[in-house]
């Protein structure tokens, strides 16, 4: 297993042309993303204080910081515009925030605890929880759209690959199919369609909004960025689902303590996983199998962005070997 | 009072080249908004169709569609681009319809009637109705950036506008206000501060973004751009105002029949209000004045756009004077 506190050392080169261990860009990166987060979402504001401070504490505290992360990575691959990139990589960060304070509200999965601490609602109560949720959704797509700084063209790009990732077809259905199914006998094939939407979509929203800060996304006139564009799609397919099947796994093996959140939920509110259908063992292997495969959709990229795509290929190792 | 099914007369030419009185446009503009609502929000879809059910239950029920209607009479005094204006009316309404499922949940305003009808959460159970929530919101930003059909450039405005409108600095934000507020002492200035985010910022919002379909944004190199903008900004401000003043006022003086929402709920609630505040007479006054201002501000408008503001004005008087 990797802890996020051991790097696995592989060298690149960063923008000062000193080697760049996986360790420290993860903690580069991450750091990144905090001073993000502290910048658009100051915990104090004039007007709305209790608002902001509760949007702060939804953002703020901890995480992977893994949506941030491949975006920076795609970003990397496809030599993508920073500042998009670093806005990108908040914004889905931001999603990603306001859909786990909604997640935790009573009437949805009622938990006390995440990240070690007590939830939005626990601290703030639900109203403003629920709100801060709301602004958190809004936010995002502030931070993508800013006066100057980045082509009036990819700021649509990004809202739309968010938004299409973060809806009806994307998290939001997701966690109903979710919700609907707590309780009820579930097949990997239902599993899949769930989680697919449910985690899976934003995970490659991340990887696609990095490819559209280099100018990437679907386009058969153009057979280069059509092909780069595939395997990066099929890498954040891959990578998606990986991730949650790693997640059900460490339900299971993991303690509380290390996850940061309630272990051992998903049994007790009878929720179907990946571990519940499939067993401890054969979800090892799906997840294996997923790495190779997003491993593999990137010995697609054009030459250019294969030998750019490092940390990518770390991240697929970091997903799937990760303790918490 | 003038009710929706009366139109004030006025005529104007419409793109058929005959006279289109007011009653008429609006009942035309009425329709389309439903029509748009259908079209992206369909009752049905294959893999998740109770979130479908219940997010277009919240947007295609009743609403007198004031947020669209100012979109398009915006747009009809800029002269704007036809396929972004029904994309911009259909996103504010979506956005609109999103924050009164969240706002009628237990947790905030706990109410059970809206729009003559059981609340969202009421009818399909509080997870589902905090989902089609944030699915609204999230398929607001889907409907403002189609891969064609809209300027890249103006799906970025377009998602600015309405992202600042309806986050912590609009919306969310005057909706915590309003719930921090409720049963304390609260004076006139600190109510405009919480109304003119928790409804004027969507209402300005839908002035501008009607603007915006016509190429109008804040621009100091460009008089004329420049001036209408202003013009517009100061007639959303008028009307946003204006609106909530009303809406308490008929909180006080209308039935719960013809408001399709509980009436009297304000003060059961012991919320404060213009009424509660100012008394009846003065909010009255007040809600006149701020008609007269919206009235002033298109005055100001260059000669072309304020030969087109006609639609404007109407809606200036139907907000003012509605009875429901």
């Amino acid at each position: 297993m990797i802890d996020l506190a051991q790097g696995r050392g592989a060298a690149t080169l960063p923008a000062d042309g000193t080697a760049e261990t996986f360790d420290a860009w993860l903690r580069r990166r991450q750091a990144q993303a905090q001073t993000l987060i502290e910048r658009y979402v100051p915990a104090a504001h004039a007007v709305v204080p209790q608002l902001h401070e509760a949007m702060h504490y939804a953002a703020a505290l901890g995480g992977k910081r893994v949506r941030p992360l491949l975006v920076w990575a795609a970003g990397e691959c496809v030599l993508g515009d920073p500042e998009a990139l670093d806005r990108a990589a908040c914004a889905v960060e931001l999603v990603h925030a306001y859909s786990l304070v909604h997640d935790d509200l009573p009437c949805m999965d009622n938990d006390v605890l995440r990240r070690g601490q007590p939830t939005a609602h626990v601290r703030f109560g639900e109203a403003l929880a629920l709100l801060a949720g709301d602004a958190l959704q809004a936010l995002a797509y502030e931070v993508l759209t800013p006066d100057t700084g980045i082509a009036p063209a990819l700021q649509a790009r990004l809202c739309a690959l968010l938004a299409r990732a973060s809806g009806a077809d994307g998290m939001a259905g997701g966690q109903t199919l979710d919700i609907l199914a707590t309780g009820t006998a579930v097949d990997a094939e239902a599993l899949i369609r769930m989680h697919s939407r449910k985690t899976g979509a934003l995970l490659k929203a991340s990887v696609l909004m990095g490819a559209a800060c280099g100018g990437f996304a679907p386009d058969r006139s153009n057979a280069h960025n059509q092909s780069a564009t595939e395997a990066l799609q099929a890498y954040g397919d891959a990578i998606g689902l990986a991730f949650q099947v790693v997640d059900d796994m460490l339900d299971v093996t993991a303690d509380s303590a290390t996850l940061g959140k309630t272990a051992g939920k998903d049994a007790m509110q009878n929720k179907a996983t990946y571990v519940s259908v499939l067993g401890l063992e054969t979800a090892q292997t799906l997840a294996t199998d997923l790495r190779d495969k997003a491993l593999l959709a990137l010995d697609r990229l054009p030459p250019a962005e294969r030998a750019r795509s490092g940390r990518l290929r770390e991240l697929a190792d970091l997903i799937v070997l990760r303790s918490s």
